[in-house]
């Protein structure tokens, strides 16, 4: 049964198993430093469709059935999937799990919402209640639209922007079985600091990146060298920055195990991408990718996955609201890890 | 623990307490049959904002604040708030529980999102995750303005069209104390019935429905009148015939138990709502309000509250897309119900 350590952290006192983990990412992420760890790279940015949406959509299906095929698992052996994108009203996911015929819980925490599946999913797990699928996705085209302006307007891009990832990230969990552990989870509260420009996303997300972390560490009892990697979802290279400094004046030992997702999953100087990756796909596809592909191989056995959110819309805005921020954390070991 | 009955109900198996609820509505709503079963009735629809986004948030806010005294506790004393609204990026929610300090997890069902919110929530507080709040909302004007079109273009409204509740409801569930039980959920599966009317909601979540109360009624055993009320979320007339017809296909016992929160929360020949209420916040004041008043007054002792969701957007629906849709159902039940 999971207990409380603390007032955000769960820990699950069970084992609940990342059995299989896939990503599908599109052509510019296929280009970047990961580009070994994602099961499909898409050469064509519409993934066999007509619109970005209906692309996004056909990207996370075919996320959803590579993790199916890798966990040797039919979908009807799922008990939920738990699923969520950058999409208004979240519709990437809800058409992508159309015909699984499975119960569908949606999730929106923005660009933490994989950090926010793996949590819930976790805790449905580890209580008995099955077998979970979280997927998590954004597509460049999708989200420009959506969030900045039509790609055809060629807007110019401010230093601190950040490029939406075309990917996503799925991961089966499961009670029994083989595979690296989700042991704790520390659900983030929301937190504020005031920013409003949506071109400096990292700034609005590091004080809760932050926020989260000092309670994971306050709530475990653990210091950041317990784990390999403390990996932050999408502040990208100017958050990162901002975090470091933010974790000095708050005495949280800040060592070189610190990245962040929006910052591996694009090549800064050869890919134009400013500060980095961004999107609930970066995280996502990352974690599915990278971060699991890593614990396997055992070149780390524990890491804290943490990913950012920034929970605006373009309506809150434009009338003016400052930009809250969200970080869920997520702590993966292998076996050996208390759990 | 929580146990698996059949393939999509979980029985808790431990009391989850239903310690308060409140719900806060609109002038429109306030003057509906419902009137009497609301904590709040604001005459402002602005809620003393300055737009109608900055309203909804300031609506579950006060949704927020009436449930903690309600349920005697501070704020700081529970563990997750799970909420949800019809903003794009949900944001109500977020900027609702901007400065509450709490985890938070942001769901997105559509208006089945109360329905999805009760059952995590109970999961969470079934497993020993502590005290949950659950809150829901939608507005006539944000929902409006984002769904259909601008209130100053006057649009005429089709006899098969709803009306959207502005209104919120929160729950507080707790494993310990007073108050009925949530004792099963059954978590719903997409169904896409191939509707492409955004003005006939009822006609694309009636087959949702459906799947859902077969589901529930299968994998517990129970019949239809083992239940005081079956209540589906935001049907409404229309989609509430729909859903007796195929009921009647199915062999399903379709009785005088049954009703829906959109026939519930309006007065149909004297309100001009057309079909009935809908939107998020139309199942979750409805349960908040009225269905625990009656649970707790003792005129019920055993509901299935089943809201449903429409979970499409209106970017898929110009692309031609038909509207998935979706039911999550939750039974509620007093003390002597089987937990």
């Amino acid at each position: 049964m999971p207990e409380h350590l603390g007032k955000q952290t769960l820990r699950l006192g069970t084992p609940v198993h990342v059995a299989a983990g896939a990503a599908v990412v599109g052509k510019k992420e296929g280009e970047g430093p990961l580009s070994d760890c994602f099961d499909t790279v898409s050469q064509d940015a519409y993934f066999g469709q007509k619109t970005w949406e209906a692309a996004e959509t056909a990207l996370m299906r075919s996320c959803f059935t590579a993790v199916c095929a890798k966990a040797q698992l039919a979908p009807g052996e799922l008990h939920y999937i738990l699923a969520g994108d950058l999409q208004n009203q979240c519709t990437a996911s809800a058409y992508a799990v159309r015909d699984a015929g499975i119960p569908f819980l949606g999730l929106y925490n923005a660009c933490s919402t994989m950090g926010e599946a793996l949590g819930l999913g976790a805790v449905l797990t580890a209580c008995g209640a099955g077998t979970v699928c979280a997927m998590v996705s954004s597509h460049f085209c999708t989200a420009e639209r959506q969030f900045r302006m039509p790609l055809e307007y060629g807007g110019q891009r401010s230093p601190t922007a950040q490029w939406t990832v075309t990917g996503a990230g799925a991961v089966i969990l499961r009670a029994g079985g083989a595979g690296p552990c989700i042991t704790h989870i520390t659900s983030g509260r929301v937190v504020d600091a005031g920013v409003k420009d949506l071109s400096n996303m990292g700034a609005a997300m590091a004080p809760a990146a932050l926020d989260t972390l000092l309670a994971h560490f306050s709530d475990t009892g653990r210091e950041p060298d317990y784990y390999d990697a403390v990996i932050t979802g999408d502040l990208g290279h100017f958050g990162h920055t901002l975090l470091e400094d933010l974790a000095r004046q708050e005495g949280l030992r800040f060592s070189r195990t610190f990245t962040d997702c929006g910052m591996l999953v694009f090549d800064k100087t050869n890919q134009d991408v400013h500060a980095g990756g961004s999107g609930a796909g970066c995280s996502a596809s990352v974690f599915a990718g990278h971060i699991l592909r890593c614990l396997r191989e055992g070149s780390w056995n524990r890491v804290l996955f943490a990913p950012t959110g920034a929970l605006m819309s373009t309506v809150t805005n434009q009338q003016g609201e400052s930009i809250p921020a969200i970080c869920h954390a997520v702590a993966v070991e292998n076996e050996g890890g208390e759990i």
